[in-house]
């Protein structure tokens, strides 16, 4: 059985997890879906009530009902890298491959649906107020008299945007900034607008959940910070990513979410305020790992390798007289 | 508790519906997401665990927490006749209306996740296989040596794009086709083809599902029909299509389709064969029904209607001493 990385051609945190698999000898078929029809090719037939598929990729040929599970890391976007690439050609082999592998039974890190779903940041909020975790107070909206108010009642907010996509080309990250007391507001009504009570932290929190294991981070915030430097990712400090404990009713809570979400892998960013309370900014369903794990040594990479080797239920049919996981 | 269309200003499809609910008195808001920031505004807010939301289009406002059901018929493209419109505004404005909306507790016809899942044709076949109905012999493939030797098995083919979409704009159906004896094949090489068994038809059935009602329709082929003309769309026939009874399995199995796919609304087109057997050829869970309900009389419409006007557990508290359905 083998293991599916759908990534593209550079991607050293896919690398890393390869790594760990080569190691334990599990047999891995690694594609970008960018190179279909030219260097990818697949194949599928429905026939007697059954189904045979092919993918091959660099050569070598992997039956799908013969995947143990997928990684959805990095895709490249269906046959954009064909000859003759087209908005329709990337339609015809996104159904084709993606249609045929939704139909195998393999482990999927993480499903395309519940990936799709998970970067809502509105639905994310109410998941997370669901599922017991601290959300600061939030209003997303396109009418202005509501976002005044909003700020009436709390004063001190952030605003970020609601895709997290950034408005020009190429995209990059739109950093979460500070919103200056006497701002207006008038514009809100050309475009949603997420508008959050701004935490006082004095730590940013990453959490990595793979499958049942929580790996917490955890970058102090300098006591002499700037409060406007918001976003972890675009500040000035040098304090370093240090391991840290997960909080048991935050642990319930995140398994909560991730089990409502549907997901496997999920990149918690919490902030920590004065009173050690971990409030919930957001999940990311592909959250990057590598930083975090050269940091603190955490073993996020070969817990993924992990995940994606466990054996199957066929698999263990075929171990005679012993277990290799639980039930 | 109030229904919620989103579909466009000009649908008269969904006027058919709108009729029904309005003769029952149900409040409907019809918004087009097309119109976000320019008509249509919307705003949450995520305080102490709680969310309140609100929507308002046309001068009505309405609560998020109040829809009884979300009917997405056929919604424009988020914020694009907004003033300003661009890819980002379009991504803020889906990310800021559908998140919200995936958080509360509407029933959907169709849930987004189940409505995109449910248009990869490969998907389809795996899944009508599995719920038991008849499947022609189908090869999806990039492999011109497995198109040739699928065409040596089964000789009489017809082609079909794999995902239904044109390769040219602006976008239109693409007839299926026969294959000719003496295709090549090579050009498969260049993008996934769907090759699938002609079924030597005496009739088209479309089957129009409604939660648990199941309304079925028959056009008959005519004796002297060029077997050429495969798409019933396209066909010249002016046999009428007249309702028809649904064979007891058939009926199991398409309610299992549908209960696997997480469809409450679904199309299902069946080639008949000479033996009476319903192929399966697709299930579209937008497809149009207007056609058939103005020819067979079939109350598709109504049934839609009283599905999206069910009322809520919600609702029957509110009934005393009488439940108005089914618990």
């Amino acid at each position: 059985m083998t293991v599916l990385i759908l990534t593209g051609e550079e991607d050293v945190t896919a690398d890393m997890v390869v790594v760990h698999l080569n190691a334990s000898s599990v047999p891995v078929v690694r594609l970008d879906p960018a190179d279909l029809t030219a260097g990818v090719a697949l194949s599928g037939e429905y026939v007697h009530g059954s189904f045979r598929g092919h993918l091959s990729a660099g050569g070598r040929l992997v039956s799908v009902n013969g995947l143990r599970s997928v990684w959805v890391r990095r895709p490249g976007v269906p046959a954009s890298r064909a000859a003759q690439s087209s908005a329709w050609l990337t339609e015809e082999a996104s159904q084709a491959l993606y249609g045929m592998l939704r139909g195998c039974a393999a482990r999927w890190m993480n499903h395309p649906d519940a990936a799709r779903r998970a970067r809502h940041k509105p639905w994310q909020l109410r998941l997370a107020q669901r599922s017991g975790l601290p959300v600061p107070a939030t209003l997303i909206t396109t009418f202005p008299q509501a976002a005044r108010e909003f700020a009436e009642r709390f004063p001190d907010l952030v605003v970020k945007p609601v895709s997290g996509a950034h408005p020009q080309e190429p995209p990059r990250a739109v950093p979460t900034s500070r919103v200056a007391p006497d701002t207006d507001f008038g514009a809100v009504a050309y475009g949603p607008t997420l508008l959050q009570r701004r935490v006082a932290k004095r730590a940013d929190i990453r959490l990595t959940v793979v499958g049942d294991t929580l790996l917490a981070a955890r970058k102090a915030t300098p006591a002499d910070a700037d409060p406007d430097e918001v976003d972890v990712r675009f500040a000035t400090s040098d304090m370093p990513w240090l391991p840290t404990e997960v909080p048991p009713r935050v642990a319930a809570a995140v398994r909560t979410y991730l089990r409502e979400a549907e997901l496997v892998y999920g990149a918690f960013d919490f902030a920590e305020d004065a009173d050690g309370t971990w409030w919930f900014l957001e999940c990311n369903q592909s959250g990057q790992f590598g930083f975090i794990e050269v940091e603190t040594g955490q073993p996020i990479a070969r817990t993924i390798a992990e995940w994606l080797a466990r054996p199957t239920p066929e698999d263990r049919d075929h171990v005679k007289g012993r277990r290799t996981v639980a039930p």
